[in-house]
């Protein structure tokens, strides 16, 4: 049973979501109200269509109501999202995902009904923040609030001693979950062997711990 | 130490990356040519400038160079991008990361030394259509072209079984390495106990093994 998308504004979001959608297997129809844009998804979508979301009528024409999933990524115009997205939770789509551009924009959204609000550039900001204060974390799945898993690259603090000898899960209430190394990913790894230079430690556990174990073990 | 960043174009994605520095203890300098947005950063950031950094004498006055770590965050004006990346190099900045707008723009930014070339509307679409593809996986961090950590929902198929029971290591190859039970985070699960409906599993592995035992063991 293959999912059933639509997408409509195709930016850079809209596009990139498109995209990864058609990879990964999905029937997906791209929607634009310019038609150069449109051009671009004719080889690419399951269909592609020239339409402004903002009129009922042309919302009920291409037959909006029958996907599963729709994606409004129209992002400068905040009218233009808001009223497409009132008219798919009037015309009965299930499963409505909106890009806002600001609080207030979100606020609103969710209020007509917006199943999910995103907001790409500022998680972006926020991801991007992250990896130029650390040298040392270089990517993280956050967890809830308070726990993450990490990414850490091994530097000469601790190159050359095993999960053992750093007596990590003891110390510091962490886990070590797997390493990457090189092209390697160990997801198993021994807590005897030696940990080298450059590895890339997988840890998992509270922020506080992990921060912890970074200043005092890897300093 | 203090880190010493500087932030160029104060837009969703860079005002964003300012806020999460000054979060986190850094130094930010935040710049802007329109007025307004550099108000807003008045109180926000450690300085805040009014400053066409498209002007090789006002990068200089406003000690650009001092700086370890530009962001340029500039996104619709490509040649603003190029040329402030440009001066950048010439005045002697350490490391620059650049926003960029598609392939070509990310092509001459790397050309002229640019250290890092992000694109926050492309990547989130990414992250954004994964999400939309599965019920199952809530949210991922990819170690590799082929391995990642998943969050996975447990379902009605696996609920009321242990890890034991459903012989994961062994049959998938892949460890579930925590589980999320409402605000609790099991960093050590226990592989004799139940899993439990709407438990969230995290998981390592090869891509191809953790979507066996998506497809597989939770149908
Ligand atoms: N009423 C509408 N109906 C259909 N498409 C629309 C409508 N309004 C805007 N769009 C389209 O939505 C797309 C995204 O709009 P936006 O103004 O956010 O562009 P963008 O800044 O290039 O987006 P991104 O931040 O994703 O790169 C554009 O291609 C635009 O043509
Ligand atoms: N030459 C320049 N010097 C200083 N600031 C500039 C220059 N050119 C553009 N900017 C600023 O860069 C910021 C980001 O520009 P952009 O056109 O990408 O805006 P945006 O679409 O709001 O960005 P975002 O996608 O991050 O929300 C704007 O606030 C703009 O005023
Ligand atoms: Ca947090
Ligand atoms: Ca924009
Ligand atoms: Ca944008
Ligand atoms: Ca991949």
């Amino acid at each position: 049973m293959k999912k059933e998308f639509a997408v409509i504004g195709l930016g850079r979001f809209g596009s990139s979501i498109v995209r990864e959608l058609i990879d990964q297997g999905a029937n997906v129809m791209a929607i634009d109200f310019k038609a150069e844009r449109v051009d671009e998804f004719m080889h690419v979508a399951t269909n592609a269509v020239v339409a402004d979301t903002t009129d009922e009528n042309v919302l009920k024409s291409i037959g909006i109501h029958e996907f599963e999933h729709v994606i409004v990524a129209i992002g400068e115009d905040i009218q233009a999202s808001i009223l497409t997205t009132l008219m798919l939770k009037e015309l009965g789509v299930a499963k409505i995902t909106v890009k806002a551009q600001n609080e207030y924009h979100e606020k609103v959204l969710r209020k007509i009904g917006a199943d999910f609000v995103v907001h790409p550039e500022r998680d972006m900001g926020i991801r991007i923040a992250n990896n130029l204060m650390s040298n040392t974390v270089l990517d993280y799945l956050e967890l809830s609030d308070e726990h993450s898993i990490m990414e850490l690259r091994a530097n000469d603090a601790i190159a050359g001693y095993s999960i053992i000898d750093l007596d990590i899960r003891a110390q510091y209430g962490i886990n070590i979950i797997g390493i990457k190394r090189g092209t390697q990913i160990l997801i198993s790894p021994n807590p005897a062997d030696k940990i080298l230079r450059d590895d890339i430690l997988l840890v998992i556990g509270a922020d506080t711990d992990i921060n912890r174990f970074v200043q005092r073990a890897m300093h």
